[in-house]
């Protein structure tokens, strides 16, 4: 069966709750268009990312891989099209580790661009009431980092698997008390099934005109 | 039976849906804590408001008068303390009246505190998880003024009506590609019901304290 | 000699510099269109202000009262039109006093509009090229009590003195780091000056229309 | 003579006023740490940046290539790090261009990091009380275009030059009736000298090390 794969964070820091962690378990085992989910929480950890987002990747060897974070202050969905070798942490991961520049892969490119068709998830998200943007930066920190990981990894391993990240605002709780913005986590969840419906599409009608 | 008036906002300028009018709407009859809401719309009308909100509420005499309006690029539930008698539109409003720092009641006082118990509300909305603020503006268009209407004909008619106003953000299918925050309509409509339940609760304490 | 009266702020908390003080010290003593400027530095306390102001105003007896102060996260001049009778402060003045709602004045009305000729100040300023805008909520903390003590004063002591109160963003340093807007402090002290001019031109003017 | 090549941008759309235009010019020929400046003027068009300015850096043969372009809705000094080989603009440019993810090189890497110091750029800034940060994303328009551009070419045409773009924030005239933060042009202008001055010690730290 084909298989998505989709990530999400745990806590870090002062966010003790992490919605994208919530929506990666809350879709594990689902079905969408065919396609079962395989939902895995990964934690805030440079290292631990950097050694087990390959290995879960090469397991399951999944058709999309969609990675979600948190984005506190979003109002919207990001749409995430750039990861960059880059790492840099003010505050340091849950590892205490507080890189300043240093690479992700030492000797990798510059930056991978999302395979996920981006354009048409934002599109198709603001169509169904979402409000959403695609973004060119998804920080420096594990959002960043787990994408490009995923990205690096496909890239090397040649797999065939289509891969983005997708950052979601607070839930309102979480805003109480900050004068940010929030999204409520229904609506968070429909946008990442929308971006995997989407991803499904995307590549059946690229099966269906290799065919032709 | 006791009452609550309950006012929203119809449509405007570019604004073709007011999630205040159907808040207002979808509480008409509905009880709650034993006090019958009446749900109605004004129209985005400095001189129908100024007309016809004084005859509403000498009409309906209600226990609460809580009235309910939309605060684009709001990112929480804003409960305001102030109304001030001034009329400054530069777009107009639904008659194309475009006054420019006019008094609202020519010789009437320059401001009015909210009467409901606005602290509390704020307070129990963020307990219930919902972002909310205390605001000491309710700006110089549709809202201030039927905010000021209301507190200056309960002053002027001596009725014991408590009254305020509540700003909504937009909802998330308003905000789409307007980069803007948004919040649920089921939240925002939560948060005006919380509103009238801690002034009924308000209303109630403030009655048992009197019979001691 | 008439008098323009320009009250600045001292340090306060966390902003251990205050440009407003600078400026009203840097315009104590000069001449603007035939009005010499008396400057003083109110300290952040409310106790103080409520007991000072009104005795420099009485003893000062100017034609105009301008009083300016910081507002960190604004990106333009706000000549704000309306004092609260309210004090509210999360963190205190200087003095630790963390007034949760109180009345500035016992017994004061609700609210005074200022008396300067705000919408011609901020027409001017943006004709001179100088980011400003009317605002309808000059806080809770001690800009609004200043504004407040010094409208309620007039009012009380029947003074001829017009009055109001201008914000000034952060100077480029305070902002480094905060991600916060700023205006050089030579730009906020030309925007103090075309206030003071603004001001004087219509006393001048209503003058010459009563003299007609 | 060491040479800085120093480009800004002329006026696009509503924008008619560019202050990168004038602070490039302004500094052409001024001589800074013993490296001559060359101001040149970029048009807001990618054909004519992708067509001319490798032949900029070619004839000249900067050691240094700093980019300076305009960041509307910016409160401080942007320092970019990234480019990426994309090119997207709903409004177009000026030949009324308006492409949709196209690649600005054909084949072309996704991305290059700047190199310039750019997180010393940053942090001296900062110590010069200029409000600066480091930026992940040079969008996806002229700024990044040209970027883009100089660093490929320098790597395709194995130049020693080193280069990197500087957002800048409106000045003050720009920011009216905009309510978007601004920094005055003289303080811009610090910035981008100090920005050649930090590239020009770096050059001679790597310099003198390399001879050690």
């Amino acid at each position: 069966m084909s298989k998505v794969l989709l990530t999400g964070f745990g806590p870090w820091g002062s966010e003790k709750y992490n919605p994208s962690a919530e929506i990666a378990l809350g879709f594990n085992n689902v079905v969408i268009g065919g396609y079962r989910v395989v939902g895995v929480v990964l934690p805030v950890s440079y290292r631990r990312v950097i050694s087990d987002l390959p290995e879960i990747l090469v397991k399951i060897k999944p058709d999309i891989a969609l990675h979600i974070g948190l984005a506190p202050k979003s109002c919207e969905v990001r749409v995430e099209r750039v990861a960059i070798n880059l790492m840099y942490s003010e505050k340091g991961d849950v590892d205490g580790f507080k890189p300043v520049d240093e690479p992700i892969v030492p000797g990798g490119p510059v930056a991978y661009f999302a395979t996920l068709p981006t354009r048409r998830i934002v599109e198709r998200l603001k169509e169904e009431g979402i409000p959403a943007v695609l973004s060119y930066s998804a920080g420096t920190f594990l959002c960043n980092c787990a994408m490009y990981v995923s990205l690096h990894t496909i890239a090397a391993q040649r797999l065939e698997t289509i891969s983005g990240f997708i950052h979601i605002p607070y839930i309102p709780q979480q805003a109480v008390g900050k004068s940010a913005p929030s999204m409520c986590l229904h609506l968070s969840r429909k946008a990442v099934e929308i971006a995997i419906k989407e991803s499904i599409d995307y590549l059946k009608q690229r099966e269906s005109s290799k065919n032709r």
